[in-house]
């Protein structure tokens, strides 16, 4: 430990030669903040900060003149309520009447404002919701895992008994593969949340779903696939190749730290690291090892994508391809003076990490590398940020995503060409942004 | 993107077999459901999984049978009811009267509830606080951020400003200083929180201090410390050397995605990745570089140690030492039988990565390694586990973390050796938890 403490003692003497500073009502401090005012004009800025502009010689404010809230007054704290209009909402509901086939409160999406969001976290309060019979109130001491199927030996867990497996953490994104279709159809929202706020991330902790299946005692020459449904009352049911099942699934109780939520599938669900969110299943109450697929409703007339130029049907595309989006400067934004901006915006994908965002401010001719925010974490979303100085012209924003297998995200018109005109689900294509001369952004 | 589709294409080729599966009202899934409870009692568990215990056949619970809650009930989302119990608390409050200088509603702490708590990040809801003057209610639009002192360019910075300039995003843990000193008093809490609940983990996200410096034009020469002081009517003033403020310090306004939270210095506060919690000063509203400390408050009468056996005074301990706690089996829990565990905890350390935590299930006499969940990130807590089998007999457990400097997480009686008996602050002592025959578990 001394080696440890002695840079503090070193610190520790130098302190006593420290100087005494005023606190609020010290006329010297006050002083010291008009000075800082008074010179606040004559500012010059390097390209790359922006400038700080002077302002009236700077009060004390009435919050440093009295005592604030006292501890605990949300023994489960709440954002600033300067804060309340970033909260979820739903998806263009006004403009597609029946756009959608259940635009039901119980069967419908509320997406997150990830323009509003930095980082990669989304916070639980915050993750989008797509239900299809809504929220089931579970309880969790009566809730029930059964598995069974071709297994030697069928289980049935409780809560408690999940809780005491051996647990993993991970950090996943999770989309719905509507994420995106409005584009698709022709309808085009106006901001980041309308368009792809089917979309959230956090570190999910579980038991690994094989765990589970050995425990169980899987009849391996006969196993191809995983049967997951849900406890409520839509029976979500959705079936997992059994390698997949083995290799990746997570049955997870915990999202970012704490139980999960009640939208997010409580007291248990599915976890299907980079597939579709719909296969993912909530308030996961059976899973059932099968030699074949469940060809459920989910599979069928629902997420099950008409693509290809032949028609043909995929019944089961269960991997979310690479893609990103620039959230800012993004939909409904505004520039408020030309000079520096640092463009950000998140990257994922269902392939593995992701290697590398190339941005272009000119429509697509040209790209740069954009820097990528560490760690990078697989099947996670990244953060990337590109410095850009705007010069008060029209400007056409793209970002394109690149994968680990070496898959580059397309533009719209290439999906259109290989899927056809017809297809609504999995819409990864590069999304553009207008930033028009007196500083909106809209879509481009 | 064909070549990522044709797996996609196999899955559906082979779905065309597949078997139609029953919805909730489906007798056959009832059958399923009934022939798994009565196989149940027959199961042979490996040593490492916990017994999924028989019960009696499984009615369908009345939520699979109705309607949940619609979609957007709260565009907020809140934690399960059932999960009500899990919050933050004072600590041990009724157990220490006048233990602390100030046990006011206004200078006091809630605890994170780290024994409910999974994986690594804390949600914004439970991130421990502490205040000296409450919880101030700061008005982004009207607050400033003064850089002023030895440098060229005296600077203001509204909250739009900051925003536009680089960001940065990573994750750290924060910890009080005093975490764990009523230990040091002889005070013993009952379970995680109240020991070691003043420490938390998030995704920062803001401007790195060196960016605002730099623009500020620092007078290299003369440039010793930085000086951050909060807009609380505390006006919470700490001193960082300057070198730390360029190399590690982040002006953040996000936590975990979103702004930061009122009791986390919305709308912006300082990080010091790996400093005790009262250097992160929170509402920061000034930055002055000055060539010396500023012995202010917090660094003389408040966060100053009484340490070394020749009573030397530490007036600016800075870094917080490698730590571990395990969280469960932990003080208030308990065990309802014999069998597998998972033992689980969390360690970390101001100095950079763990490079590993060695658990004692016998008191210290022989130590195992514990997996680290990955990946280990510098400054950020890290989750391990390790396997246990209990025999009923009492066992004490503890875990002692080692970082990449070597050091090794201490005894409480080598601190006391090392420090004096008078040493509050900075106890990053061993915590042993005595599990009891009955299953209980206690304070070692």
């Amino acid at each position: 430990m001394s080696n440890h403490e002695s840079s503090d003692r070193k610190i520790c003497r130098e302190s006593e030669q420290g100087k005494s500073v005023g606190l609020p009502t010290d006329p010297h401090r006050r002083n010291l903040l008009s000075a800082a005012v008074s010179t606040g004009s004559a500012l010059v800025m390097t390209s790359m900060v922006a400038q700080a502009q002077a302002s009236d010689p700077l009060p004390i404010p009435q919050w440093t003149k009295t005592l604030g809230d006292p501890v605990l007054k949300n023994p489960y704290g709440l954002p600033s309520p300067f804060e309340k209009a970033i909260i979820r909402r739903e998806t263009l509901a006004a403009d597609m009447p029946g756009g959608y086939n259940f635009p039901t409160p119980h069967s419908y999406w509320s997406t997150t404002p990830l323009q509003d969001l930095r980082g990669t976290i989304t916070p639980n309060g915050l993750f989008y919701e797509r239900h299809h019979a809504g929220v089931p109130a579970v309880e969790p001491s009566e809730h029930r895992l059964v598995v069974h199927g071709l297994v030697k030996r069928e289980l049935i867990f409780t809560m408690d008994q999940l809780r005491r497996l051996p647990t993993v953490s991970s950090f996943h994104f999770l989309e719905c593969s509507g994420n995106g279709d409005m584009v698709t159809e022709g309808k085009f929202g106006k901001n980041v949340a309308d368009i792809h706020g089917l979309l959230s991330c956090a570190q999910w902790t579980g038991v690994k779903l094989s765990t589970l299946l050995e425990e169980a005692g899987v009849e391996k020459d006969k196993a191809r696939y995983v049967l997951a449904e849900g406890a409520d009352s839509a029976a979500m049911l959705r079936t997992i190749p059994f390698q997949r099942a083995m290799d990746e699934c997570i049955v997870v109780y915990a999202q970012n730290g704490e139980n999960l939520r009640p939208e997010q599938g409580y007291p248990v669900r599915l976890l299907v690291p980079g597939c579709e969110g719909n296969l993912n299943i909530k308030w996961l109450r059976r899973l059932e090892v099968t030699d074949n697929p469940a060809f459920s409703r989910e599979e069928t007339s629902k997420y099950s994508d008409l693509t290809g130029p032949d028609g043909m049907a995929h019944k089961s595309t269960l991997i979310m391809e690479a893609k990103s989006v620039i959230t800012f400067p993004s939909g409904g934004q505004e520039l408020p003076e030309a000079g520096y901006y640092q463009i950000r915006g998140i990257a994922w994908t269902g392939r593995g990490k992701i290697t590398g965002v190339d941005v272009s401010m000119d429509g697509g001719k040209n790209w740069e590398p954009a820097n990528l925010t560490q760690p990078v974490l697989s099947k996670c979303l990244t953060e990337f940020t590109l410095p850009w100085r705007w010069d008060k012209t029209s400007a056409v924003l793209m970002s394109r995503a690149t994968d680990e297998t070496g898959y580059v995200q397309p533009f719209i018109e290439q999906l259109f060409t290989a899927r056809g005109k017809y297809f609504l689900y999995h819409n990864n294509a590069i999304q553009p942004w207008l930033v028009q001369s007196d500083g909106s952004v809209v879509y481009g």
